[in-house]
Formats: C-alpha cells, sequence, structure tokens
C-alpha cells in the first residue's frame, strides 16, 4: 500500500494516522532520490527536512497557516505534499516547476526564495498583517543555521522580539552546515546549544560543588538559576520563548512539540537538529558533494565525469592560487561559497589568507574594505546576484574611497535552473553609474583570466564578471599579463554595420557578424567605455548595435548610447540584451535563444532593424 | 591657562599628565559647543564623546593604531584633537572638512564612515592585516546601540568572534538612541546589562534562598556559576572578551580600563555608557532636537524658526496620515529615521501601524514584503541612499515577486552638508533596470504627494523620488488625487529644442527652457517611460536635452537614449545630469551650479552644443 500515491493536497496528510506518518516519510525518502537522482537538483537538504515538513503540514493548517522556507532549496518534500508530486519530473527545466518556492506557482508557496535569511522578515510581516487584520493564523519561518548568520535574519529577530503578540514560530532547522562548512561565532554557539552543554554544566555545578546534605537545597537554587540568572539561550534575549533543541528526524519528538507550540502566544523559536542526506548513506557521507546533484544512478552515487572544458569558476579559482603566489598581499574572501566559488584550492594552499566570513555579503566587502587600508589586495569572490546584498558597501565602503578591492562576478547572466531569483543580470547596470568603477566582462576563459590580472592590478575598485558554467574553449595562456584598460578589440572587420559586443556575448555576435559581413568588436570595459572606439566604428559604419547578457535598461549599451550622445554623434543604434522581464529558470543556452540573444537571434534582429526583414524580437524598453 | 590652544596632534595629548584631562574634555566641550552653534552640525552625539575620544587618543598609539568611528558623526571632538581645531568653523561647507571621518582629510581617519555600522568590519579587516603583515597595532571600533542593530554589525561580530588573534577592540558606546529612540529586542537586552540585573540577580538568588550558614558555599556556587554557567553576556557568546558597562563620562574609568584591555589578546568587548548632549542642559533634555542643529545661540537654544516652506518631508508626511486614515490597509515603516523622514504624527496617530524596525534597511523591505503578502500595503519610508542597503530585498522579495510596496526615497539627488555619503544620486540608474518597478521623480510638492497616491494606488513596487528641504513652494492639494502612470507634460511649449526634465530639475530647466525659447516637458515617470511622448517631442524638434538630478550613467536619460534607439529614431541628444564622481557637501544650491545644473548652467550646455558657443561644462562620461 503506498500512502504517497494518495496525498495530493496537505489535507490528506492530516487524514492519516500519526502512526503512517513513518511510513509516509520513508516512502517521501525513496521518491526524492529517484526524482532527484533523475532531474538533478538540491538533495541533501531535501533529504534532512523529510520529517520536518511531513509535521509541520499535520500540525499546522497549511495553507491558512504561512509557512516561510528560507533559502527554500529543501521545499521538495513540501512540493510533493502540495500537488506537485507529479511534477517533479520538470523540475528546474524550461516551463517546469522551480527548484524553489514560488508565489506564482502554488498557494502553498506563500513567499518565494532562494537568496538565505529573508524568512523570518517576510513571516513577521505575514503575522503583523493577521494580527492588524484580527485573522488568527500562524505564521512560521523554517532558516537553516547558515542563513542565520546573515545580518538580515538578525535584524528581523531584534524587530520580532518586541513585536511580542504575533503569532510568529521560527524553526532553526541546524544541520550545521549551509553549503560550504560553517563558520563563524553562531556556528560554534549553536553547537555548544546542541551538545546541551548549558543545561549539563548548571546541573553538574551543583553536583560538584555542594556535599550530599545541602543537595537539595542547591536543587531549589538551581530552579531559581535557571529562571532567573541563566540567560539560556541568545534566542531568549531576542525575546523569543526557545524550544529545543529536538531531533528533526523523530516525528515522536516533533508533532508533540509543534502541537505544543500552536497553543502559545507570541514570538517562538524551536531549535531542530537533523542532518544533511539523511537516509542516503552516500549524501551523509558527503552532504557537500550531493548538495546541488546532476543526475546520477542512486545505486552508484554521483561519479566523477568525464574532465570537460574548464568552467570560467574553475579559471578564477586557479588564476587566484596564482596570483597569491606571486603577491603575498592578495587575500581570498567568500561569503559562504568556498566550492561555488572555486576556493577550495586556495584554502588548502593559502589558508592565513582565505576568509570564508559566512553568509555575509555586507560584512565580507567592508572586512575587504578595511584590509586594503591596510596595503592589502582582497578579491572579493561573489555571485553577480549576491553582490546586491553588498551594494551600499561597494559605493560606500569602497568606490566612495577608491579602495583597491577586486570583485570576481561570478554567475553574471542568466544562470539556468536556478531562474531569476539567481540570474546576475543586473551588475553592469547598478556597477557603471559608481564612480571609480572599472567594470569589465569576460569573452573567454583566457580574456577572463587576464582580465581578473588587470583588476587585480589596477589600483582601485574593479569587477570582472563571467558567466556560469564553461567557456568558449580558449587557451589559457598561464601568464599573469594584464590588458590594457579602457581599450576594446576589434574581432572581425566588415561593413556597414558594427557590433559592439560585451563578454560572453562576443562569441554569438562574431558568429552573427560572419552572417551579416559586420563588423564586431569585443569592447571588453564596460567602465571604462572604449569611446574611442565607439567613435571610430561610428565614423565607419552605418549604424551600430550593442550586445550584451544583461538588461537593456542602464546597461553596457546605454553606456554606448551616452558615449554617443556626449561626443556628439548621431547613428542609428540598435541595443540588444535581456529584456525588462524576470526570466525564469530552464537551460541557458534555450533561454537565451529564447530572448534573441544566441548567433542567430542577434542576426535575426539587426537584419529586423537595419536590413527590412520581420522581426524575430521586440525588445521592450518600456 | 588653555590647554587645547597647545594641541595640534594626539601626542601633544598624550603628553598631559593624567590631572590634566577633566579640564582639558571641559574646554573640548566648550569648543563644540561655541563651534557647533555657529556651524550647524551634530552636538548630541560629539557631547557625548569627548571624554571617550580623549582617553582613546591618550591611551592609544594614534595613528599608528586604528580607530575606525561608527557613523563617524560624533568624530567634532577626534577632528580638534587631530590638527583641525582651527577648520571647525568651516565644517559641512563648500571646501571646508567634512562632518564625517574621511581618509583624504587627515591620516587620523583611517576608514570613512556616515552610514552606520560598518566599523567593526572595517577594523577587523585593519587588524586582520595588521596580523598577516605582522605589524603590531590596536584597530579599534566605535560604535553606538543604534548601529548595533544593523545585521552588518552582526555579521562583523560572528566573523570576529573566531578570528581569536587579531587586536581587535569593540567599543559599544551606549547611548540608549540613535537617532530616533531606540527600537528592537538588543536595545532591550543592552539596557538590561547596563542596569547589573544579570549580575544582581546572581547575588540576590543566593541570598534570599540560602539561609546564613550556607551562604558562604553559596558563594562558591556562585564564583562557579559565573564562570561556568551563566554565558555572561551575548557579546562572549561571539567569542569576544566582555567588559563593562563603565561610565564614558568617566576618565577614572575610561583610562585604566583601556590601558589594560591594550594588555589583552583576542577580541574585546568594551561597554561604555555615556549620554548624548552631556554637559548643555538643553541637549540633554532634548537629544533628538539637538542631533542635527542649525545656527544658534547657546545661552538660548534652538527657537523654532518662522513658519517656513514646507519641505518635501514634510509633505510625505502629511500624505501618510491622509492616506492612512483613508485606507487602513495603509502600514508605514521607517528604519530608524522618524523625525528624518517625517513620521512623528503617524506614528502618533496610527501606533498599530507604525513599525520603526531599527537601522535594519534589508529587514524593513522584506518585512513590508511579508505585510504585501497579505494585502496590507506597506509604504517604506527611506532615504535613496540607505536604499542602496536593501537593493537584493527590493530585487529579490519584491520586484520580483511583483508585490504591492510603495517606495517614499527622500534625500534624492545632492544632499548638501551630509556630502557624498549621503548622496542620493544612483536611485534612478539602480532602480530602474528592475523589472516590474514604477520610478517616479517629483518637480513640485503638489506633484510629489500626487505621485504617492498614484504609487500608493499602483498594485506593484513603485518609487516616488524627492530631494531634501524644500520644494519651489507649489500650492497642495488636499485631496488624494493620482496621476496617470508612464505620462509626461509639456511645461513650455517652444521651438526646435526639446528640454526632456526629470523631477527636482524641471523648474530650471523651464527657466533654461524660457532662455532659449525650448520646448519644456516634465516627464515625471522614469519608468515606465513616457515613450509616446519622447516621439512626439522628436518628431518636433531638431534635438532633445534631457535634464536630471541624479547620475548621467544609467540614469533618465539614458531611459530616453533607449527608447530613441528602441524606436529607431535618430536624433542629436544632449544629457545633462551629475557627473561620474562623487559630490563633496557643501550648499546644495551650489554645488548644483558648479555641476551646471542650475538654469543658467543648463542653458548654457544646451547652447554650447546646439548653439555653437563654448562649454560652460563637459561631463565626462569617460
Amino acid at each position: 500500500m503506498n500512502l504517497l500515491d494518495n496525498i495530493d493536497d496537505p489535507a490528506d496528510v492530516r487524514k492519516l494516522a500519526r502512526h503512517q506518518l513513518t511510513p509516509l516519510a520513508h516512502e517521501l525518502r525513496n521518491y526524492l532520490l529517484d526524482s532527484v537522482s533523475k532531474t538533478g537538483g538540491h538533495l541533501s537538504s531535501n533529504l534532512g527536512t523529510v520529517e520536518l515538513t511531513v509535521a509541520l503540514h499535520y500540525v499546522f493548517n497549511t495553507p491558512q497557516d504561512r509557512i516561510v522556507w528560507d533559502v527554500g532549496h529543501q521545499t521538495y518534500t513540501h512540493k510533493i505534499l502540495t500537488g506537485r508530486r507529479k511534477q517533479m519530473h520538470t523540475l528546474r527545466q524550461l516551463d517546469g516547476i522551480s527548484g524553489f518556492p514560488r508565489r506564482v506557482e502554488s498557494e502553498y508557496d506563500t513567499f518565494g526564495t532562494a537568496h538565505s535569511s529573508t524568512s523570518i522578515s517576510a513571516a513577521l510581516g505575514m503575522a503583523q498583517a493577521a494580527k492588524i487584520k484580527g485573522e488568527h493564523r500562524h505564521a512560521i519561518a523554517v532558516i537553516g543555521d547558515g542563513s542565520m548568520t546573515a545580518g538580515m535574519a538578525f535584524e528581523a529577530l531584534n524587530n520580532a522580539g518586541v513585536q511580542e503578540d504575533v503569532n510568529l514560530l521560527v524553526i532553526l532547522n541546524d544541520n550545521d552546515m549551509s553549503i560550504s562548512p560553517p563558520v563563524g561565532a553562531l556556528n560554534r554557539y549553536l553547537a555548544r546549544l546542541m551538545s546541551g552543554q548549558f543545561y549539563a554544566a548548571a546541573k553538574n555545578v551543583g553536583k560538584s560543588v555542594l556535599p550530599g546534605p545541602v543537595l537539595e537545597l542547591a536543587k531549589r537554587f538551581e530552579e531559581h538559576a535557571k529562571g532567573m540568572v541563566v540567560p539560556a539561550t541568545m534566542f531568549e534575549e531576542f525575546g523569543f520563548n526557545y524550544i529545543g533543541p529536538i531531533d528533526g528526524h523523530d516525528l515522536d519528538s516533533l508533532i508533540p512539540t509543534l502541537e505544543n507550540i500552536k497553543k502559545l502566544k507570541g514570538p517562538q523559536f524551536l531549535h531542530v537538529v537533523t542532518k544533511k542526506g539523511q537516509g542516503y548513506k552516500l549524501a551523509e557521507a558527503e552532504p557537500v558533494l550531493y548538495h546541488g546533484t546532476p543526475k546520477f544512478n542512486p545505486a552508484e552515487g554521483i561519479k566523477p565525469g568525464p574532465a570537460g572544458k574548464k568552467s570560467y569558476t574553475d579559471v578564477f579559482g586557479d588564476w587566484l592560487c596564482d596570483m597569491a603566489k606571486a603577491d603575498k598581499r592578495l587575500v581570498g574572501i567568500t561569503p559562504a561559497m568556498r566550492e561555488g566559488s572555486g576556493m577550495v584550492r586556495f584554502e588548502q594552499e593559502q589558508p592565513d589568507r582565505y576568509f570564508d566570513v559566512g553568509i555575509a555579503e555586507q560584512h565580507a566587502v567592508t572586512f575587504g574594505a578595511g584590509l586594503a587600508c591596510e596595503g592589502m589586495k582582497p578579491v572579493v569572490a561573489i555571485y553577480s546576484t549576491f553582490l546586491q546584498r553588498a551594494y551600499d558597501q561597494l559605493i560606500h565602503d569602497v568606490a566612495l574611497q577608491n579602495l583597491d578591492v577586486t570583485f570576481a562576478l561570478d554567475r553574471a547572466g542568466l544562470v539556468g535552473a536556478d531562474g531569476a531569483t539567481h540570474a546576475g543580470n543586473y551588475d553592469l547596470a547598478y556597477l557603471r553609474c559608481i564612480p571609480n568603477m572599472v567594470v569589465m566582462a569576460a569573452s573567454d576563459e583566457n580574456e577572463c583570466r587576464r582580465m581578473l590580472t588587470t583588476g587585480y592590478q589596477y589600483n582601485g575598485p574593479a569587477a570582472i564578471r563571467y558567466p556560469r558554467g564553461a567557456g568558449i574553449g580558449a587557451a589559457i595562456d598561464p601568464a599573469l599579463t594584464a590588458i590594457e584598460i579602457g581599450k576594446g578589440e576589434i574581432k572581425r572587420q566588415g561593413q556597414k554595420i558594427a557590433i559592439l559586443a560585451f563578454g560572453s556575448l562576443v562569441a554569438p555576435s562574431v558568429a552573427a557578424g560572419e552572417q551579416l559581413n559586420a563588423t564586431v568588436a569585443n569592447m571588453r570595459f564596460v567602465k571604462p567605455l572604449d569611446v574611442e572606439l565607439v567613435k571610430r566604428l561610428a565614423e565607419q559604419h552605418d549604424c551600430l548595435v550593442t550586445v550584451e547578457e544583461g538588461c537593456v535598461m542602464g546597461g553596457a549599451g546605454a553606456a554606448v548610447a551616452e558615449a554617443l550622445a556626449a561626443e556628439g554623434i548621431v547613428k542609428p543604434l540598435l541595443m540588444l540584451g535581456l529584456p525588462d522581464k524576470f526570466i525564469d529558470h530552464g537551460d541557458p543556452a534555450k533561454l537565451l535563444a529564447g530572448v534573441g540573444l544566441d548567433a542567430n537571434g542577434i542576426a535575426a534582429s539587426i537584419k529586423a532593424r537595419f536590413l527590412g526583414e520581420e522581426p524575430r524580437l521586440v525588445v521592450n524598453n518600456g
């Protein structure tokens, strides 16, 4: 008898007898493993939250009660239980369901998440709204210990603790693991909480110090001390009622505890301990490897694939190690993305100059600024989308003081399976408007390496953006050679039409140029723009086309338009780039083709505008 | 005998005998009051940190040891002691010294600050650099209790607590007051620390519970308990050695304590209690009033000036109260800027719908997103420059989900005396590239009110920007009337030249238009841009000019350039706006004139480009 087959809704879970939940969890875990191994996706975190998810939907009245899943990559069980079981095979694929919760996907997805540490703020907003409207419902934030290190989570705790009459439950899912192993004082603190050290210490002191006859008295003291002296936990300092830690895989702990909490008023904090990868031995042993998986055979586990092309991440990681050997002033900083940013080897080789600061983008950048003040040369490795978290620090602490911090921006442009939340589409626009910045976009692996060297050697703030995944397979010169700042290059000389291409779209632009016999320039620098090259191309051609894997609005093409205006050049201009909308998950190549940014799409747009053919794509600038 | 006359450098302070420091502090306080009352500036915070500043420079070997002042508006004593006494009369004025520390101003200003909560990150970077380089120096962050509520400070504490061998000292300057009165759980916690409740509780429990004979035993228990059970303070949980609280106006406490701390290794945390406005009775009584002061007579105190024109802040505050009465779904959110954002009356009238979340811009925005999910209509009142702190939350939590959050952006454009750190120059560029956003710029007070209504009624994310201070004095219609989204208006019909003006620069553009008989449009919307109007103006004129009080790069003018390109319109275009550099403090009107954005400057730039006259200004787009 398969329980899962009959569950199309959490109400179906709530119809089950309590004793059926353990077999249900077992089925879910098998379903997850089978499903994720076929589609790829997040595995460890989902195996770790099966019981917690079942318990939450069993005890609380979803969707009337709101669950906000922090980061949201642990929501596959939630998706399976909320009517999306049969769509799991479409996970993270074009037109399929998302790997994260999305409000447009289900009424059970109360808040879209993907970047970390937003859940407490959002759930508090929901709880406060219920209070204002006089509606009785619970708002629940489920947040991992990694996410708890971000400042935003503390801001929310600090504010929630004084909103005393809201039905807010924060569940700390403590698995001692974000993507990279945990760092920071908070994690150390949680480990102490988990080991029960506080409580044990309180008991043992009494027993060891006091002789038999006054032990009873001491116990009375202890009772008082527990209530009045021992501030218990940091979370209680913040005004929460702290419960835990409890075993997050034990439904006999989870369900009665949640049922009790449901009756309490005011901000509640439940500390749940889970294990990433729970129930699948290979993932338990290597939770980082099984954090985000490709397709694999569950019986065999993930096997190393054939050595493919180097990814841009690898190019960065190699460069970082090489430059660190050449220059002892280099320090590498990551906000909890050691693996994703390619810094595993760097940490091994330069442990004293490697800083994983936790999920703390704001601190990462200003910590770098402080290092730069003292003559160090910090390299902050950060995804384009996560630099949005440190925008003010980049402006106020780095650029305004013209400090020598190098930003290595991975995952620029469309990122594929992670979708709109992770897209690095705005960096060119939000960076180039900031004074003192140098902004580069790499068109191939070797140029990426040279741009990293260029940005590093430049005595001021510089950002190098490169896309997710592999490049075109360019041979990499092992030297550490810079390129001239503010200079582009001609990739192809043609006639009439000049294509000014940036970064990852130089290659398809060259292919489009071949079709049209157009001139193609690799502009290299978004800032400072090669104005001389723009002028020369404008003089020698009838019309100009800009191409970038970033938003058209305010992006590299806009920089060209501004340069033309500033130079008093009047020339037909076509600006190609990402349209003004959020683009969902899917295969990056297909997504790019879908918005007309593959070679054929670029050529078609140019023909339609300048050669009188039908438009293949209308970029909406409105 | 005047001690201060002979102090040109902290080394001169260190030459004084210990007993001379109290009279020095007295002189400094008089000097501050005299100086600030003549120039205007921050008063309360500076009166509160006189002794702390003296003690730090006396005990530590500045500038070899590094002091980072969080926010930095409390650094006037520091400036006076570090060679800038005689420039205090130029404070915050054009070409004068800044109201904040600046690296370019003095070697004693180790890190430029102004936005809050950066100091621990920066000082940690400096301390870590000293460690890597093998240099022995102290790095000291001085941070207020208000600044401590920002997530960034927690991120830094979390990271610092595990960097065990750095010479970092964090001094919490606890005056129970940021600009607005304090909010949040942390402040409540600090108040308990300050009252010594922990420690007293530990003692009293013992005494009340235990009878005489075992009191001695209980004391032994207490000793153990202090060391082993009681986790003491949150800061110790983070790995710091916590010392305090001590009286920050008592040099006999401060100096020996700092001397002792200087000998300790690893992260130290000193909790100092001070009083804002200390020594000037009027400021002690009304620290908010004396936070930032105009010029005033110290004998009389600040007197209410004659009722002048309404500031844009007042316009917003009135609108908020009116709209809240009309719509019970409205909630108002401020990140610790109740006074600055004009929300004092709103709090009084709607206490249940008013949320001061502390200095927590990230949380403010996502808390608003959570409220919006439940059908509330949050208005986040935030300075343009501080929205940079919540950029990712605006993108990822609000815009991506198309949630109905209204952003009231005060202090857009140049802000005057606060200088480059507070300038709201980038909002148009960084907002308009985000899908789903509606972005408006108000050209007068009445339009500001109408735009607030428009943004509020719009069922999605909208931002309304308005400048610091008073507008042109437009009569305000008390109705709550929206304007049509995406529609500009013609202010003046002329010939040949069309000026497309945005927000605060509509008025000078109209004046420039009069000089040149140019058409002038008030574009109103940066997004969605009124493309029909752009097309019509392009058809009817020989050339177009865009004018905005924001960065040219990626700003409203770039939106016009993009629209022209998208429409295939080829037309001479001049883009006027703020140049690509950080602009220092000074009178806003003079600053605008200095970059050619007053009426004469706009006219001169247009003449130079299109009418063959000499350029008055070259906007560098490079």
